[in-house]
């Protein structure tokens, strides 16, 4: 087995980058400068071409797309190390429900506000009322999440699993930019202490 | 094996209903009217908090989100089929990260552009500049799909598979409400014309 992963530091490479350390698995990394544009080298654009992190090469296979990729790695490692439920149980439909919900649902929501709202984007490309519409929208599913973690510590079965890690993640790095009054959501607020709190994520931080 | 798919015509439930025709397996249908908000309903809140078509419940267990299922759907019916790779080969992986690329990436940037342009939204929330960046990368998006079917007749492996369901159903529908020169991307129309040519999606129309 071969995997050779393709990041940049703070970017929607880091959530693969916490389940590859979670996984405990061999892996090479490639650090790309994005500022210097080595993600359209012809080279990187043969694995990855829409020209982004992460990738990953497994066994030769190149793949793109974070979710893409976690659902991957916890499909082939994950469930032998009780991070991944077996494909095709009941709790293998509700990971995938969850982990999608993350990156299109919530994930869309998120990308809508910051595209109305960020200095990333030119002023005039951006509106106060779509991100006001949009800042709602994520208020509400933050309230779904709160409401699913009541009575449970993580979003699928009993303990952590990669869907936490993957939700974690997106929705960590957005609440470093998005002001919300987490004591509203208590429950989200403790699922998230207990997610990054794990030696695998501090692992990221400490390299 | 009990399978209820839920559903409004005309929706994101649409390209689940395409992939459980395909597999041909057995299921009960329960259509949702949207208008009369039979979607907010506690019984449907129970399997979909988000109250939102598509939803599935398999052997009890209630999922959402059109590609989850579909993933779902993939992994438990389709390698016999040969309509999806068999879970961690090669081709899975590929399956995986194209499939959400269809609705990660082309999906975001089609929602982007119709946050910005539909009449289903306030004119007050829309914004033309953003309207105009969405288009663009619509278009490269686009590129870059009918690069990867030069000399392909399907995204993955050497025939029809559900990627190619999910991806042409969830295109097709933006395709009639973005206007694009499709001569442009000849790859993608002939592609997307042997999708929707195929008798499980014919099906769908006639019922
Ligand atoms: N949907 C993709 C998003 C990937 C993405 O947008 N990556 C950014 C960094 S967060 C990137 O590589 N940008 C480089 C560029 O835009 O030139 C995923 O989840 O993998
Ligand atoms: N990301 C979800 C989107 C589901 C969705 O937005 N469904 C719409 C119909 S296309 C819906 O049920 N809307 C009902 C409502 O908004 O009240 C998926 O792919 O399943």
């Amino acid at each position: 087995m071969s995997i050779t992963f393709y990041y940049a530091p703070n970017s929607s490479a880091t959530r693969v980058h916490w389940v590859l350390e979670e996984l405990g698995i061999a892996y090479d990394k490639v650090k790309l400068d994005l500022r210097a544009g080595e993600q359209h080298k012809p080279e990187f654009l043969a694995i990855n071409p829409n020209a982004k992190v992460p990738a990953l090469v497994v066994d030769g296979t190149p793949m793109f797309e974070s979710l893409a990729i976690i659902i991957y790695l916890g499909d082939r490692f994950g469930a032998d190390k009780g991070l991944w439920p077996r494909v095709g149980s009941g709790e293998h439909a509700e990971a995938l429900a969850w982990i999608v919900w993350g990156s299109v649902t919530l994930g869309g929501t998120i990308f809508r506000i910051f595209y109305n709202t960020s200095e990333w984007f030119p002023a005039e490309s951006r509106n106060a009322q779509q991100a006001e519409t949009a800042g709602k929208e994520f208020e509400a599913q933050l309230g779904l999440l709160d409401q699913r973690l009541r009575g449970r510590e993580y979003l699928v079965g009993d303990g952590f699993t990669l869907v936490d890690a993957a939700n974690a993640a997106a929705l960590g790095w957005a609440l470093t930019m998005i002001k919300v009054d987490m004591t509203r959501f208590p429950g989200v607020a403790a699922w998230l202490d207990r997610c990054t709190r794990r030696p695998a994520h501090q692992a990221l931080y400490a390299a």
